[in-house]
């Protein structure tokens, strides 16, 4: 469940054909994508985005990432994706994410994604202190 | 230029992370993707989608694809897909698009799809007569 | 650590362009594409294929995916993907991976997927029991 | 056909399961990424790839894409890809390209891709002379 103390930026677009795969569902590594653009749409919504970001030098590395499949999608259908900021540490971050089918609201997936903040050298930095309400309303 | 004799569809989207590359760029075979998002939103703004022509037991097979690349585009930028029925046969139909960076109206690419239409056993087959207006006002 | 007490399969291939990002790195969402050749390759190296298994009406679904990322990969390396069943029930079973820089040996990723087995209904089903001897020498 | 009087590389992979879309056939972006893999091979076998290229500083824009797809290909199969330079000037190139189902011979797609050499900044620059051996033996 989505919490109820913090932003929860939610998007919805449709699902892709090049996004399905032979099982005539979307490919589960499809989800990852839409994880990341869940992410981008999160920052979007607070007013920043990935790009500036980058172009100020600094990368999120993802680090860890874990998925569970709860049911099936196709093409035709609308994915809507909620992400939140589950937790901020000095030098990184854990986003977690509930996806739904959008017209029938059946539970597709819930995920987690691990990022730790580098600069253009590679070296592990500090997150922006800006971005440390995200975790908060 | 897009003809201004019949329908054409515009939709516009946020370029995903995962759509580019090590040249910092959209990865040109993104844009067939985006293409292919060009076609299925020209069948939603018809008031149909290709998922139910699939369910009723119809595809189109790409046969051929042409594109130019006129310039890069890249992650925060949002594309813009112009798409329209170039021409329609019988049994095939070609589709023609053009992809602009939304905000600054930088032409990216411009390109032509045909595709034939079969049912599920492969066979080639006519594509309903409800299609023909595609091709006009 | 592959375990010595069964069969590990290993590949490896050159990464491919197009599975890098604006990072200059291979994009996080790609490596599922490799744990899933992964698996292709371990059941060729055991004498069947995926594909087979699809012809004869059954399904590995995927429900859950984890995966920690070590290190980043470039374009112009190549990838070592070694591969086993971790665990086998019934109806599941459970991969586990790591890959690894194939010229120097950087560890990359170690992953974890789990998954179902289903008919061509949709139905959870029992894993051939020829499937059983992958656990094992 | 390919050419007699230069050099064509010829390489095989098996198609990934991703790479399939709810037609239960390689899906047709898939293709772009193919001849690309076929490029990279090219160069390898040549002696060079394209990872020094770009640590040279210069880049291979693609400008054109041309495909025209025969037979759809089908998870289990292996692709062989034959991949030759078609045309080369100071500042340009054009690939061809014919793809095969490996086994049985089928023919699935012929191809060319037109490219433009540019350097760090994006301006167009000259091909490496030694690049012109490319379309001779």
């Amino acid at each position: 469940m989505p919490p109820t103390d913090r932003f929860v930026s939610e998007t919805s677009f449709f699902i892709r054909y090049a996004e399905t795969d032979a099982m005539r569902i979307v490919h589960h590594a499809s989800y990852l994508v839409y994880l990341e653009e869940g992410r981008s749409h999160f920052l979007r919504d607070q007013g920043t985005n990935y790009a500036d970001f980058e172009h100020d030098g600094l990368f999120l590395a993802v680090t860890d990432v874990s998925v569970r499949y709860h049911h099936a999608a196709h093409y035709g259908q609308r994915i809507k994706v909620l992400t939140w900021v589950e937790a901020i540490q000095s030098r990184g971050l854990t986003f977690s994410y509930e996806l739904f089918e959008d017209a029938g609201g059946t539970k597709l997936v819930t995920a987690t994604t691990r990022h730790i903040c580098i600069d253009s050298t590679g070296t592990v930095t500090r997150i922006p202190t800006s971005w440390r309400r995200f975790a908060s309303h």
